[in-house]
């Protein structure tokens, strides 16, 4: 055994041991290093990116390692073998996509009101906000050796009477508790309850009269982000708020990637054990402990997210989603309990899964598409969410229909060398002087936060900037020199945003000539399917009256600047609202309203999917897409090129 | 910290290690050593008799131990404390209650003529022997691109198709197995439902078309045995059936010490735990493994137990229930699921709890009811089960009323200084010749097997043929002198049924006077709640048209010597019916068919429960009762005393 010692720029060493032989990253794995590797450890993103420090590693050279890079001890985990003891330095951009869980301070009045926009819509729209738990308190007889009544047939009866209803169902977990809180209550208690026409049934008991919180939760199950929210499921009010990486990052940045990691042996339980056990509960725990809430008293919950996260999340078998003629094991479900998959919350909690309409188009767009109000408004409207995919709805009150294209994980940083999620130390927002070519942004934390990386907003403002500046073709490729440009061995050209001693990295944040073409292959996915889809319904761009932009792009998004570099259709800006998380407002509008559930599974089933890659002009379009802005000018007449 | 070696009449050693002044029975609970404690340790049962063979045990003299047997080495595990590294010696007899496993010889008649007699009968009385469980073969169309339906949607249209039911429940146990199932069958599934009049869950699917055997399991849950049955419940056939002490019996022979040692911090589940992972979950694994059935394809369970018992099994605080006005937590539940309490067959699978109808009336008897069919027919009959307690059921078709008497464990084998349970090595039957006073006895096992206790019948016949040859007095004490009546320090006589060089273990086989006077009490407790409940009825004994007597005390009961004894009453020998274990042939019919199990609800809804204590005669009754056979001698008229 050898002993594998990985250093961080910041906190105590983690130490491993490892057989000869055994690879880097998977090492890293089992030791819970956290390293990305979105391409599931194939050495073709290049962002497992580690320094060795001592000792030796039996590394492949890759084209992601220049030489200077590999003589500086530069080595990708995924390729090396273990034949020493050895230490590797971790940096930090390593794991910018597994940032650390961020629990949201709720002071800040822009953390909530996205919920509170989504609630006013959907109850402008005409649905109730209100679900069916509720609190009844009862008192009974204490009974005496004239009336020996069991306890389970007594509080039957008390809660027949008070509710009116005669079927009540008291599950084990509450018959269990039933003696003694009814004695410690002296046969007054507080019930949790989920009301029906037909019955009621019990979730939860308390001794005396009391007035609890009913929790809820939320969560948005993104391919790279995870997000939630704790809610009082009576009033609405958000109690806490966290966002997280993805835990499944490491099997791949993807959801193919996900499948296929999926399907090795355990595969399917690993995939599961990386959301729930290491994402979502912890998520709980912090939200919980912040608020300082039971969250055994959360006892209903709902997901939102694309069909494979919810897949994955259930154990299901994911392969026939990526395999012709790819089918999901479900549209909707109404069987999932949170002790099935083991989410830290009432065991006996109902999970509302929002129901998919397609293999590549999920839950997380039916729950956007309620918030995004489409389905209550004569205008035709356009929905993108941009989340590790690109999805798109189109429609009004009268019909939608609904696109996926793999637009790939650019917008959050995956594809991109120096990408990264929107989080601390992110650059959110760029401008490059057009003489000096000198670049101002803003980088996301506290002031004075250096810039690790680039997030989706700000790989739009620097591309955009870089285009406008004249510094690259319409191709991407480099055409002016300076002291920021510069071109490796085979010629490829980047542009570094900031030097290493500019940085709060161990090397300089850049972007590369493949960063810009990934991206561009991003944007021309986005803009090309937003084509097809209306070509197909004989729609044209300028008939676009709303476009509401949904995703965790980042707030910074500067429309503008998408919009010069194709990436969205060039109408007047002020049509373009960002609208956020909607997948996160929609799992907390149907976890709030009955009726928005109902409303929800109505907007599934009425939405028509169009699978793009039948519709033989798709693939034309796309490569005319990727260019800046497009091969075709005359789409974009407001940018005066 | 002390070495303390247990070693066995046969078998390895056990080592275990004690910190100094350790109890010792709490030593061997924690490594798992069975030694009986049915006083819960508090040295009064003598049972836990273990002899030092070297080192030193800090112990108290009590009046169980002999200075000779002292001498000797022998102490009570209860009252001694680890002082010294000691080897003790553990006979087979102080682990008697806790007789291994046994699964029985189906090829045996007996074994299962009870459950079809059970069936046949209450078929008779027009009950339909059937239950809601089915096989359902579904067969879809494969799907391609042009039809891309999700595989739940699917295969609840199938279903729909098939059962002409439009509510299809799939547990997400079954949706997580469905894409792989419906693959690995070519979409033709077999599929184990459950069907009622609105709807149809699927518990399990299988790929492809098959005749699989739907199983349940069966179980009576006696305060000192556990017995259980699995069973096609299509057929109704008996696939196996086991027996084993409850692993309960460490905590106390009796339901009240059960549940003083339930409160005790952890009881709860201590108690839960002993009964289900070391009783009930080895039991279906015996009878898994002995007939080759796969315990995950038992997807119904029902249970008979006395209330004590199934609040124990269910981790329910029984304390309300010997605490006045004495209330359980229920009669009636349907809440119970085998994934609450861990059971080891199909996690979703239903456990019918037979309903009690008082704190110490409980399932069993109200099953037992259902069986003895006394509700059918227009004679008065009398049921008495001899378990743990006695409980009596009199009644016809028109009413019945129930009472139970605390008789205590003698019937099987318990407070009895050489009982054990109707077991290899027990004494069932014996004669005793009035002129040589020798005796001759069968011995429960394979030919030859030596006799180390005596069970119930056994004690019946014993202190029958005593009294029958002049040997004891009314009273119980011993009036003539041999070779096999011993009298000890203290003037207590006791009569040697084997000596240790003819028994089996490593002591004499023998009945004292105090065992004599406890089942005096013990059949006192029976006859005088049988005449208490008639005269209550305003009842005479010659009303009684029959008697069916089930429990444990064992199938050799003599009903003639039990009468001689005082414990039946005097009437002839042909209304007298053994019915054995009627408490599982109950179970039986309740998992094998709804309508049984609906009865059963209804005879406990109906059934008066007579509280004894609250009769002012029972006391005086009962001191009557404790002579041989009765102090009112007219009571016995054909014995011609």
């Amino acid at each position: 055994m050898f002993k594998v010692t990985f250093q961080f720029e910041s906190g105590e060493p983690t130490i491993a041991y490892a057989v000869e032989g055994e690879n880097l990253l998977e090492v890293a794995r089992k030791t819970n290093v956290a390293i990305d590797a979105p391409c599931s450890g194939n050495a073709s993103c290049g962002k497992c990116r580690v320094r060795l420090v001592s000792g030796e590693l039996d590394s492949k050279k890759t084209r992601h390692i220049t030489d200077e890079e590999y003589e500086a001890g530069w080595r990708l985990a995924c390729v090396s073998k273990v034949i020493d003891d050895v230490t590797v330095e971790v940096p930090d951009i390593a794991s910018a996509y597994r940032s650390r869980m961020k629990v949201a301070d709720l002071s800040s009045r822009d953390e909530i009101a996205i919920f509170q926009q989504a609630k006013q819509g959907i109850e402008s729209a005409g649905i109730v906000m209100q679900n069916n738990m509720g609190i009844v308190h009862l008192t009974m007889d204490a009974p005496t050796l004239d009336d020996t009544m069991p306890d389970n047939e007594r509080f039957t009866w008390a809660m027949e009477a008070a509710t009116g209803l005669d079927k009540v169902r008291i599950p084990y977990s509450v018959l269990r508790k039933l003696p003694d809180v009814l004695r410690e209550g002296e046969f007054t208690v507080t019930c949790i309850v989920r009301k029906t026409k037909r019955d009621v049934f019990v979730y939860d008991i308390f001794p005396g009269e009391d007035e609890p919180v009913i929790g809820g939760l939320a969560v948005d199950i993104g391919t790279t982000t995870v997000s939630a929210i704790l809610i009082n499921m009576l009033s609405g009010e958000i109690i806490a708020k966290a966002s997280a990486g993805n835990g499944q990052i490491r099997y791949g940045a993807d959801v193919i990637n996900r499948i296929i990691e999926s399907q090795k042996p355990g595969g399917k339980r690993l995939l599961q054990k990386a959301v729930i056990e290491e994402t979502i509960n912890p998520m709980i725990a912090h939200m919980c402990h912040t608020s300082g809430f039971d969250s055994h008293r959360i006892y209903r919950m709902s997901v939102a997210s694309n069909t494979t996260m919810n897949h994955l999340l259930m154990g299901i078998n994911a392969d026939p989603l990526r395999m012709e003629p790819y089918i999901p094991a479900f549209f909707k479900t109404n069987s999932l309990y949170a002790s099935d998959i083991g989410i830290q919350i009432h065991p006996d909690s109902h999970i509302i899964v929002a129901p998919n309409i397609g293999s590549y188009v999920g839950g997380d767009i039916t729950a956007g598409t309620l918030v995004s109000l489409l389905w209550n408004k004569p205008e035709f409207s356009l929905f993108i969410d941009l989340g590790t995919n690109g999805e798109l709805v189109f429609g009004n009150n009268e019909f939608m229909v609904s696109c996926a294209c793999s637009a790939g994980p650019a917008f959050e940083g995956g594809d991109i060398s120096c990408g990264m999620r929107a989080t601390d130390g992110a650059i959110e927002a760029c401008k490059i002087d057009k003489e000096t070519m000198e670049p101002s942004y803003n980088v996301i934390g506290d002031p004075g936060t250096k810039p690790i990386g680039l997030c989706g907003s700000g790989l739009i403002d620097v591309i955009s900037e870089l285009f406008k500046a004249g510094m690259i073709s319409p191709k991407g490729k480099f055409i002016r020199e300076g002291r920021r440009i510069r071109h490796d061995e085979y010629g490829m050209g980047s542009y570094v945003l900031a030097f290493q001693e500019e940085a709060g990295s161990v090397k300089d944040v850049e972007i590369t000539e493949v960063d810009i073409d990934n991206f561009i292959r991003a944007k021309g996915a986005i803009f090309s399917a937003i084509r097809t889809m209306l070509k197909y319904l004989d729609f044209d761009i300028s008939m676009i009256e709303e476009v509401y932009v949904a995703g965790g792009i980042g707030s910074g998004i500067n429309m503008a600047n998408a919009v010069s570099i194709g990436m969205f259709p060039d109408i007047p800006l002020e049509k373009f609202h960002y609208i956020g998380n909607s997948s996160l407002a929609g799992a907390y509008s149907m976890l709030l309203s009955g009726d928005a559930e109902r409303k929800t599974y109505e907007l599934a089933r009425n939405m028509t999917y169009l699978e793009l890659s039948t519709v033989p002009s798709y693939m034309d379009e796309f490569v005319a897409c990727c260019f800046l802005p497009h091969t075709d000018s005359s789409l974009f007449p407001s940018l005066e090129l």
